[in-house]
């Protein structure tokens, strides 16, 4: 029997690149938007606007699958994974790089079925870097196989995370001191590239060797997970375990024994679940 | 009379652009090498290779020239900036990301006369952007103008800055301490890519607000410093008095009031001066 999912996953790739296109233009037209006045509606549209394209491409070949889309479940839509065939959308990944243009903004999309990760598309639309996996079959970027870097020394590697001012005072401590361990291995450095599922196809082409982040969502991690898995990474919880989509937190590595370093250092915050009941 | 320096321009961002290519080819030819050893000597010798080519090549064309270079300062040259018309070089600014094809790697060359900025190349090898400034006539990346964002609100403003571990604790203590209290002004994020001459020009098309640095030395800062201010940025000390090219510390920034407000909020350390006597 042919691969069932590969048909979904070609159309990912095509939809993918046009919902980059769609961001693309929208950074070109709307500069002059941008500069004059608060970004945050531009974005909020652009956001709307990419995951409605995606969402109803899909949904017009594939009525019976399920959808979990960051804009959705922004306006109330669940977001609990099923058995069921189910798309997992991030129409932009990197909103502040967007609204600043810094250039690594992206379109997630990760395929469960019965949970499962069958496939992950990254398209990093200003560096026009389309990364792919599926399952079982290699990951790519731009059609190039890639795989990480297999260093398993923690001081000769480079590790990115990512920062921001936090309301909760406890839990902006944490991330100042994480990174003041990490920071202290030593490590050769941190970078901040501003985008969860471009780190992930960093890390995954051996351009840095590790990411670690609590607090962000199942839309900024699914199509990554796919790719840092295929490119021979490895990812994990933050705590050690096994890597839950649901969780909110991650890290992932070029072996096991920078994953589990990291894990080992990180102190963790509670930051919730994505299928939490409210 | 015609522009007496632009010869020197047009010379060097040929040279500028051979020396790029040379690094990326390093990337690609090395990568093996690079996995499987400490790419520590493989880093040194292509940094005196395209040192030893950038200087080679202007030498047999201006004689009388002066030069400081990372690499020849190394090797003990001295690194006193003099009224000669003089060529400050960093052929690889961002070797860690050299090591680890993190994409952001340039050559940076900055041009004095009578210790005053007369033109600056930036050459981003990997993303194949080439910044260039003649004091005067204006900024451009690939030919095309570029400006700077405009932003006067700090709170809306995308800052980057580098971290990395500090073997004097009081020195690493003030730089986590820093990024802490510009974080919690709270501006739109911090980014880190990695590249001091590459930052600047980021800044210098509108991609980011500001970049604060401390310990940095003349040949990160040369090329970076002409680009920034013909983008209609601002750079200055980081005590907020006028920028010093020997001074190893900055800030610039799309506005007076960024800048002004970063160097207030940062507090210093000691870092020394690239021209201090031994």
């Amino acid at each position: 029997m042919s691969d069932p999912w590969q048909e979904c996953m070609d159309f990912c790739v095509e939809v993918t690149r046009q919902a980059g296109k769609v961001i693309r233009e929208a950074l070109q037209k709307d500069i002059a938007i941008m500069q004059k006045s608060s970004p945050v509606d531009l974005v909020t549209e652009t956001d709307q606007r990419v995951e409605h394209l995606i969402i109803s491409s899909i949904k017009e070949k594939y009525p019976t699958h399920s959808f979990i889309g960051e804009e959705s479940v922004a306006a109330g839509a669940p977001s609990i994974l099923s058995d069921n065939p189910t798309w997992i959308i991030d129409p932009i990944d990197g909103t502040t790089n967007f609204v600043h243009r810094f250039p690594f903004v992206s379109v997630s999309v990760g395929f469960t079925v019965k949970k499962e990760i069958e496939f992950g598309i990254v398209y990093s639309c200003i560096e026009d870097k389309m990364y792919t996996a599926r399952k079982g079959k290699g990951a790519f970027c731009n059609g190039v196989p890639i795989k990480v870097s297999g260093q398993e020394d923690i001081t000769k590697s480079l590790v990115l995370t990512e920062m921001g001012f936090k309301n909760d005072p406890e839990h902006f401590r944490i991330m100042m001191a994480n990174m003041k361990t990490i920071l202290s291995i030593p490590v050769h450095g941190i970078r901040s590239p501003g985008s969860a599922a471009v780190n992930m196809c960093l890390v995954a082409c051996g351009a840095a060797d590790a990411y670690y982040h609590m607090g962000i969502h199942c839309w900024d991690m699914a199509g990554g997970a796919a790719i840092i898995t295929e490119a021979g990474g490895v990812i994990m919880d933050i705590s050690g375990g096994s890597f839950d989509l649901m969780s909110r937190r991650l890290v992932v590595a070029s072996s096991r024994a920078i994953a589990e370093r990291i894990a080992k250092e990180i102190t963790e915050f509670p930051c919730g679940r994505d299928d939490a009941e409210d």
